[in-house]
């Protein structure tokens, strides 16, 4: 299978990691791999011992190893040194990574609206279009299928994959990724019963009132956009609705998982993970650096704090402080969700030994 | 950044929303806006008390305010009153929306077959694909990139957004909205085992028999399609699967938040709302005015009856009665609910006190 | 509306299919129907006597029905008795399936790069991109707007929806069905921070401490693909990502419904199902024949043995025995899980008895 290969010595890969090297650091390599596949070419990937065995049934001759491991007892005749493995996997997979195809230019079927601005060194793919009035920063890459609003902006760095939809007046800072089939910007889900309705009755009361059927919903429309800033990216098929006065706000560095939504209104603050699947409920305000595990659904209106930690699939129904790590639908601290989970799996006994 | 401003009084903004004003009404306005981001040519919307800090920050000659107000002790020139704000929203937003950029026609770029009809004054953008046999309404408005399959139907003035898919078939009434990347129709996901499987053998008898072993799926294919009444939005990347012999249906006035996904064969009534990442799967049938909270799943072939409500996070795996408010996974009666958890919270400190 | 009506014997059905046939097998049937719906060129399908009214109600002269029915008494002229009526259902809804409009050959707006190659019998259709170096198979039939990346490869007989995105170097065996929307190849999500973060605080300490903030998110790129097997499909909407060092899998057999998340380095077994908005983290290992509910998270690194049911909703938080029937999040052995809930709903009686 052709890739684009880029041949580097252990002695230059090792300045770029900042890592250190042993061994003969003038083994050149072509690809980072996983040890059981590596070739004589490849930097076999060894973060733990773990690997030891895959390692010595590889063919690598060179290896990123973990601290302290013996590399010529694994069979090694270079090997690099990481600190933290995890980290150095950063430099070393942007060294090896496979950028798209996407050659500098606009491709002959791509449609760019004659107001519209396209920035230096871009590329604009095929049946990719482009909206009245939207500007497109320096080397954006803007993959097939691709659409962006009517006076929508986009920073410089961009990369858009296929089909990605950018909505009207979206608004997006620089070095933005966006995984295929994103959305940004579609309209926030706002409907209104001009009495009150089923849930308005369902939270006061705790019952459906005969009075309160919702037999009609009239639709706010959303005049807010979508304001991201820099250094974000959102998953494949997420999608991040407009507000409904005021933008919905993503903060710079956040990062968004696939599949996960953004409902109107909502504030993300900057540097966040957002794992996939996760859903954030209008109005909601998510603090900066703030983890939300898979699956968790934060309510509406609520706030999550800066640096909070939510486990996967756990339910946020009301205020999380700075720095809590919270579990469980509803979601509460971990300490007390820990005690009840093991004061339930007694349960069974305890109601045996006590009767009904 | 342009936008299509529309100039307004305010007396006349009072007619279009049929409320009170107080003031000079001959103030005119072009924008809703947030009391905090409004300036003096916007109408700032203060719906409730908390707001009015954020009103006397903000440059705002006119607000709509919430009932009893006092409009000049806020620094005001002028105020509408809403006895319910929130309905006020609709008429509002309404009043000041950003249509799409569709102009009137067929892109040069896209594909219509010339077996297709399109009504009158509809809109069809770049890259759009009509197959053979479909017919579309007078008015409709499809975006970039949306394609209708063959022998689709889609009734008047609809708004389909970027990405849409609809499938073959498929028939749709008046008004319909679809955000970016929603899928109408596609296969229902059924598979059949030539013998009894492990999902049978786990429902029959709590364990996966050695002879119900899962080592062939034949396919069941789906000769139904999907039927969307009147006035029906779906939102972003949602997905809806056909039926396998008859129509998947959704009634009219039902609304569908991103991200949702409606299996084969499902019946959904009138006025529904279905929030965000909520999974309704095979067969399932909910009532008119059902409320199915985000990520809310209901289990194949469960009724929900008319005007229930069920709680975001949950998972409904038996039927729920008309007007129940039900939550919890699997979901029961909130007022059951509630009791348990009151009592799993003092758990801990009960185990503790009868020793295990 | 039009539709390619098939007409056919019952005498010849009843070969199709391996059934019995009683009654006038003359009659000749053009589509399978609900009992409801049907009229008298159709065959009603009555797989059980919850059917029995609607079949007296529909207009059907010939019904597949459940073993040992009295055909006459419900006013047939002809039935066909299936020992297991369900699996009938595959070869049925085969036979009388509508195929997608796709004619062979490549539609004249489509862009396919020069040095891709197209399998004989291929249909390639409006507005669908193919990239450099991609290998598509025999029969092919990738249907409008579906973009297939640089270097992937897709088997024989592959049905790619609307919209479908295969990306770069992803490899794909024979027989692949991908419904709209479908992403596969999107990057894994996997960022690490330059010192301990706050989920590796919190998940070894349970707090998130002062020097484990997560200030900055260093990209760990995706060098891998992802490599799926023969037979598989994948359901609208629904995203795997591209493994880091080596492929994320997809074994023979296996289906995965709409809205499922797959995380890099993911493997799954051969023969799995997936149900919708199934979210499996990074490193998951799922064995074969696996069957996952709607729903349902699996934790990164976890192993689900082979053969095992997940039950909908549930969270995967560690290892699951082959065989195993698991249930709740996080998910616990089924029989167990029923002991706790049913102590759980006794559970505010016994406190209200024993006091807080």
């Amino acid at each position: 299978m052709p890739q684009n290969l880029r041949r580097i010595t252990l002695s230059d890969l090792a300045r770029a990691l900042g890592v250190e090297g042993a061994g003969d650091l003038s083994i050149a390599v072509v690809r980072a791999a996983h040890p059981a596949e590596a070739g004589p070419e490849d930097l076999a990937v060894a973060a733990s011992p773990s690997y030891a065995e895959a390692l010595k049934g590889g063919g690598a001759r060179a290896a990123l190893l973990w601290p302290g491991a013996d590399w010529r007892a694994l069979g090694l005749e270079a090997a690099l040194f990481a600190p933290r493995p995890r980290y150095a996997m950063a430099a070393l997979t942007q060294t090896f990574q496979h950028p798209p195809h996407a050659p500098e230019g606009v491709h002959p079927s791509a449609v760019v609206d004659p107001s519209a601005s396209i920035g230096p060194g871009a590329s604009i793919g095929p049946f990719v279009w482009i909206g009245p009035g939207a500007r497109i920063g320096a080397r954006a890459r803007i993959l097939a299928h691709a659409s962006v609003g009517a006076d929508a902006r986009i920073g410089d760095d961009a990369l858009l994959h296929a089909g990605v939809r950018v909505g009207e007046r979206v608004r997006i800072g620089d070095r933005f990724i966006a995984q295929p089939n994103a959305v940004i910007g579609g309209d926030g889900f706002s409907f209104v019963t001009p009495e009150k309705g089923a849930v308005e009755s369902a939270r006061q009361t705790g019952a459906v009132a005969a009075d309160a059927l919702n037999t009609h919903h009239a639709r706010i429309h959303s005049l807010g956009a979508v304001r991201i800033g820099d250094d974000v990216e959102i998953g494949a098929g997420s999608t991040v609705d407009r507000g409904t006065l005021t933008d919905t706000r993503i903060g710079s560095g956040t990062k968004i998982d696939n599949l996960v939504q953004i409902g109107h209104n909502v504030e993300i603050g900057e540097n966040c993970l957002l794992c996939a699947q996760v859903g954030v409920a209008g109005s909601a305000r998510i603090g900066d650096r703030a983890v939300l595990g898979g699956k968790v659904g934060v309510a509406d209106h609520v706030r999550v704090g800066h640096d909070a930690v939510v486990a996967a699939s756990s339910g946020v129904g009301s205020n999380v402080p700075p720095r809590a790590v919270v579990i469980g639908s509803p979601a509460i601290a971990r300490d007390e969700w820990m005690r009840m989970m093991m004061a339930m799996r007694r349960l069974p006994r305890l109601i045996g030994r006590l009767g009904k």
